[in-house]
């Protein structure tokens, strides 16, 4: 029955994509206007519905931290709506032709950005991704299937009520944004496997459910996460610019992706760098792990295991290594790395550039904080999250990683002989 | 012990893979070249390995179509050979920094044309394939594990071993192309859930084929095939380019996926269009199954049932439908397409417009056969299939397709704040 009920919602989702790939920028952006209105209109609503999520998790213990995720209030609500309003002014991907050639024979070959169609987001506590979600897979031409967390239920409820009312009534198609609602984990299992109505699934969330997602889906994923980022201070390195990148890099919002988690260190600059990049971090709360190497430049830093490097802390601890040299700092890399952000901080040109050059990762920076790495950041005004896998995005996915290409052929009566 | 056996062979892949990202286009053109040369030099070796496949197949009882597939002769190793010299003639795409922009903070970021890293090919019958795959990933900068049909493993392993060899001794890291040696079809499962060895699984073959390994990877699939193509002839079409357009598309090379399957009339042309089309398939020998309407202009032709208009006929039949205009035929794609190549034949410039907006395709054509989606048709002077799915690309797939991006940032000692 939750299967037949799904493949409801599936093909409901699949007309909607079908007529939403003809509907132009100008309702598209109406209907983001009008979705921002009725939430700051609707705000009472919406909060209530957050005070019942609120109430059970308590009941239900959750963490300080969950709980601060899961809670909405007035200002949290309205910046979900600026959020809507702010892609108005981006520029909508749909139609763009990236080139046009023509062959011998005549054709002339365009090919054109057009929606991905369906697209499945799971995610977990946080109610404000089932706004940014909607508003950025409606820009993007596409509809959206909303599978939020059990905690968040009744926010999302409300929200997505909110949203798709305003949204229909813009005259964006019935069915262009629809929550599931039900809380039932199946519900999740069946959405991955739904191939035919769904095209891409994005999960949002821990290492947990992004893994659930990709061991169980058939439908094509958009792997977005763990981010195990270093920072290489080299020898050449300008100290006091690799300590402002690195305290910046560990401490500015540890929780996230792009936070660095271990720092490898040249050994010729460690007994100048470490202390004094120490104490700077220290000043901040940051738990330092360290070599063997590390340990004796900084006799009360913590030992660092194996496990330390291959762990995303999210936290303010921060694992260091001194290295001999550039190519064991590349070759840890190599090794611990999760191929999402790495930095080097150099004045060396050459080592510069083969670091941009050997280094496999979705960003690599020289001189600059690995928490740059960001939808926002990068100039794309809005982000779904940062792939970390390899096909079709990599890194911050904007507006244009939610479409796809058509080929368009103008032709004259061409045959193929 | 297979499983073991398996990432033994991913993890020399990986490394494989790690070094040749740094790899110079004139290295892996010299190795493109010696691979070439040994595959001319060493063909006795190849032809007597195929000989055993062949006798083995022909003891098993496959069929002339099977064996004619696995047959390989002195010209059709030419070919091969052949094919991997166009390569070197091609660009490379690996390093190409596709755009570069810069932010208000003065970070500039480019984004960088990179290798995908280890690409995994399942395929069936045709041992070409092998060198193509081989060839195409090399040039694209990756490593590949190809899995090949189990009636083809002689002929793998001797072309294999060629040419892996040529590679090597032109400077290519040692596990760049590996063949699976076993026929054990565990070895295919094992495959589809190397995440962490494997980036991007590529099945090559029969819907069975890329069914199950839809079905059954947790790697990223890019999904090849199944083409239900149609042509719409539209009341304002050139009905003599229009037959010879239908012509083509169903008979030129009927059991490939760009192949026409069904053939939508307008009925206002439709009096005067069937007889002189159907008399012209006829003459190629194509078997005609039309709808109620079309039998009444063509009396002898069988009745198509709706299971005719689902089919991927792959052969010398036709499906006919009579439509009563530009909205049905629309509709009709909408709902039995395979979204791989539909055209539509009119000198309406309003029709021709809406079709190419409207028709969710890879390729979408006016007034030109669907035969011509195809990666060489389109001028990519090579491929390594057609993608039928939305994720990373559409359509036919050349060496930009088997490649990823990196972005690459320049800094001055940025930090977030």
């Amino acid at each position: 029955m939750l299967q037949a009920e799904m493949e409801r919602m599936g093909q409901k989702a699949k007309e909607a994509a079908y007529k939403l790939g003809s509907v132009s920028t100008k309702v598209k952006n109406e209907a983001l206007m009008a979705m921002a209105k009725a939430l700051e209109e609707r705000m009472e609503l919406i909060l209530t519905a957050n005070e019942q999520d609120m109430e059970a998790g308590r009941a239900k213990g959750l963490s300080n931290a969950l709980l601060d995720r899961l809670l909405l209030t007035p200002d949290r609500i309205r910046e979900m709506a600026e959020g809507l309003r702010a892609l108005v002014a981006l520029p909508d991907p749909v139609g763009e032709v990236v080139k046009m050639w023509t062959r011998p024979n005549g054709l002339q070959i365009g090919k054109m950005r057009v929606p991905l169609g369906v697209i499945g987001i799971i995610y977990e506590a946080r109610p404000n991704v089932t706004v940014d979600a909607a508003g950025l897979c409606l820009k993007a031409g596409n509809a959206v299937i909303l599978r939020g967390g059990s905690e968040a239920f009744n926010s999302n409820k409300a929200i997505t009520d909110v949203i798709s009312a305003a949204a229909t009534s813009a005259g964006i198609p019935e069915g262009a944004i629809q929550l599931v609602e039900t809380t039932d984990r199946e519900a999740a299992r069946i959405m991955m496997r739904m191939n035919g109505y769904i095209d891409v699934l994005i999960p949002r969330g821990g290492a947990g459910l992004i893994q659930t997602v990709v061991e169980n889906a058939t439908v094509p994923v958009l792997e977005t996460g763990v981010g195990n980022c270093h920072v290489y201070v080299d020898e050449d390195a300008d100290l006091d610019m690799a300590t402002r990148i690195v305290v910046n890099a560990k401490t500015q919002r540890p929780a996230v992706c792009n936070a660095m988690e271990t720092l490898l260190v040249h050994e010729k600059i460690a007994e100048e760098f470490l202390p004094k990049v120490a104490a700077a971090l220290k000043e901040k709360g940051v738990e330092l792990r360290g070599c063997q190497k590390t340990r004796e430049i900084l006799p009360d830093c913590n030992p660092a295991t194996e496990e330390d490097w291959k762990t995303e802390y999210l936290d303010l601890i921060l694992a260091i290594r001194v290295v001999e040299g550039f190519e064991q700092a590349i070759e840890h890399i190599h090794n611990y790395g999760t191929k999402h952000t790495e930095a080097i901080v150099t004045n060396n040109y050459q080592r510069a550039r083969a670091f941009l050059q050997r280094v496999d990762a979705a960003a690599v920076f020289v001189n600059a904080s690995t928490r740059f790495t960001d939808g926002y950041q990068f100039g794309f005004g809005a982000e779904i999250g940062i792939s970390t896998q390899k096909l079709h995005a990599r890194g911050p996915m904007g507006l244009e990683e939610l479409t796809t290409v058509k080929y368009i052929i103008f032709g004259d009566g061409q045959i193929r002989t």
